[in-house]
């Protein structure tokens, strides 16, 4: 059994702090690194790239509409031809930084309202493919299993892996509770912990209708913008070895 | 007698053009192009170095500070730690669309209140030769003779070359008449091309005191924000292939 | 007979120029002046409100999405919370100019996609109305006839006011083809004038299918963003007089 | 003996929390709130006016160079017709919230490197005065003493006030010592509430080399972007209630 650990980071802007980036670096085995246009300034960006690549985190391209003030969280209604430029000036961007820490951005993973988006909408989920591919055809991209993302990507030749969230409540139909219903954020830890256990370990999550589902993940993301976050992330990867996961990044 | 053809180009945003583009693309052999700091989105971005790679035009980064009100044109006193990654974002960024057009980064240019900062500034002359050095130690780099930045570039190890204005009037010691001076812009289309055709054979410009001075250049700038300054370029372009001076580009 | 002429002013930003400001505000009664979130830094309003209140034109705030990669022209899903305390900065920025130059901002009309999605989207145009009632409810607000903006504007006791334009083609049920439709826009600059002057006269205009449908315009929206709008705008203005309406403004 | 407390708030930015408005609310009188250009987005500047008038705290501009990236703290040579227009933006914003409040802006200090570059630089000092002057010459304005700014605000006919800073050093001129020199910072807290009261009560301070300066403070700045800063501006304000010396608003 084998699952990689993905973490959004260095979220960051100027001044502002946001995630832990040194901590959730020793726990996780792939960092998700803002681009620039939701967080992330390019000295954030140069000092958690060296950091992945000092330990071996692997970095990927945590690409985002562009809207700081609203964190990329906000849908925006952009042209998908301006979408591609968009999705590829962020990974090369950030490609830079990893090269210079000796390392390359080696996967991609849409951020907050584009990866909300891309689950339905064909036209700017076909806009990000399309700028992976013409990146570097050979990324892999990560993202929520039965998405419109993800199935085009597989149909573009693109490696597709699914990822699957431990603190969130799944629908019986394997999508997420959104953030603004109640019980959409799984808040007991020791409950994350076993279901982050049970996901790499049996592919499969109860649902809020209490049935079975299977989200069979390569990855999972666990969350470090606060300091309780970074502990039970670190209590996730505790019990994922005790279960005799072993923690390999994908790519 | 060899010489190159440089012009600042992409410099539109969003809804606002700015340079023309196409008409530029058909006259210059490399291309400044702005990087998304001062101008430039990531559509404008594509288009120029598709366009630049259809024509055999080089394409070169138009390093610039992060000020989309100002257009970089206004000194902006960035720690040089942080202007080093600033530098290395946009210089990556447009790599990234040069690759997908074929060809690469293959020269850094600064641009406005940067480019002139750096004529005596050394701390951010540093900086800005340091992200060249850390993105790509091959990658010549454009900027006035004389000034820190060729100098510190040429001490680090990076191919530094110097440009010449046949539009713009000297200082007795080599330096460009500030644009808010009377007489800064050589309004005569004639006289322009004269002084480009001389730069470009004799690597000589009389001075704003009558004398003459050594410009040497390995490339010649030109304007085309205004259908007049691409008229000139034009006809740069024609009288240096009268003189017999081959248009090359340097990298 | 009387109608009120307006027109989108003050939408450059910085080095780059758009709209043909002092060509219009000859022409206009009202001016629909960019506030800085999709186009107008604050040299623009600065000027562009001097020159209204010097020739007697209304100021009206375009206000609208914070956008100016996108010039405000894309749909942002922007929480109704945060769409109040957005459309209140930008009147009251422009406020502040307004008073400057010896005069006030006397209405609102949302621009672009704000312009569009307050049609439909009962969450937002509660958001813009309740930003103007904060900030003044005496302000008139400028809008399409139908739309759930004026609706609520009207609920909430704001004056609402109907717009029509002369050079886009409408649907039977009153309202605009879209731009990316064949036919949105109407060419003919004759027809452009005759369509405005019988929509003051009138009240009516032909729609897609020959039917004819009542518009009743308290002001009609000239363009001015090329040399040759500013020329039907003229002709527009000058039928209207010939046609003995009075041209006033609302406010 | 009378006293205003002043701190910068409102510094946060969309998803970014900075200062501890809430707590500080409840220690100042005079509350300097961010306007957007270096951190404050919309909807902080309308919590943050409505907290400070509930509580009677006075509001002021604290207007800044446009740079999110910096955060204000870099100089920027902005030209001096344009700064006018960028503080008078901030102003208006601000005071739109503020009336919404049931307040006004009641007075004007400048933020970070604006505030230090005026402290010297006759041309930007003279554009933010101009601005006030413009938007309200019954507007205090608040500074270093002995600067230019406060020197050309005074003969422009503005109420030109003193603040003084408990927890900075201070040269023997009078000027503060800069961050970047050791011992900048006053770090023991008992050390900085002695200062507040000496700089209240005899309105002087130590300066680095032991002599005794005169600094007259109208008001103190305290701040409050730490948790320990908190603490410490509370217990400036016991310390100075104890010394009988009465904390009132300026304006």
């Amino acid at each position: 059994m084998v699952i990689d650990l993905n973490s959004d980071l260095g979220e960051g802007f100027g001044v502002w702090p946001l995630t832990q980036d040194d901590a959730l670096l020793d726990i996780v085995t792939s960092a998700n690194v803002a681009c620039g246009f939701h967080a992330g300034d390019p000295s954030v960006l140069r000092r958690v790239t060296a950091l992945a690549a000092e330990r071996g985190v692997r970095v990927g391209a945590q690409v985002a509409y562009r809207d700081l003030a609203g964190f990329g969280r906000r849908f925006i209604d952009v042209h998908p031809d301006e979408l591609v430029n968009d999705v590829l000036y962020q990974i090369a961007a950030l490609d830079g930084f990893a090269r210079v820490a000796g390392t390359r951005v080696s996967y991609v993973k849409p951020h907050g309202a584009l990866y909300n988006a891309i689950v339905t909408h064909a036209e700017q989920a076909s806009a990000v493919v399309e700028a992976v591919k013409l990146y570097d055809p050979k990324l892999p991209v990560l993202g929520l299993p039965g998405s419109e993302w993800l199935r085009q990507a597989a149909a573009a030749g693109l490696t597709a892996l699914s990822e699957a969230f431990a603190d969130r409540a799944y629908t019986p139909t394997g999508t997420l509770v959104p953030r603004r219903l109640p019980g959409a954020v799984v808040a007991d830890p020791d409950e994350v912990v076993r279901r982050a256990v049970r996901m790499a370990t049996d592919g499969t999550v109860t649902a809020t209708d209490g049935s079975t589902i299977k989200v069979d993940p390569r990855s999972l993301c666990v969350h470090g913008d606060t300091p309780g976050a970074v502990e039970i992330a670190r209590r996730v990867r505790d019990a994922l070895a005790e279960a005799k996961v072993i923690l390999k990044p994908f790519s």
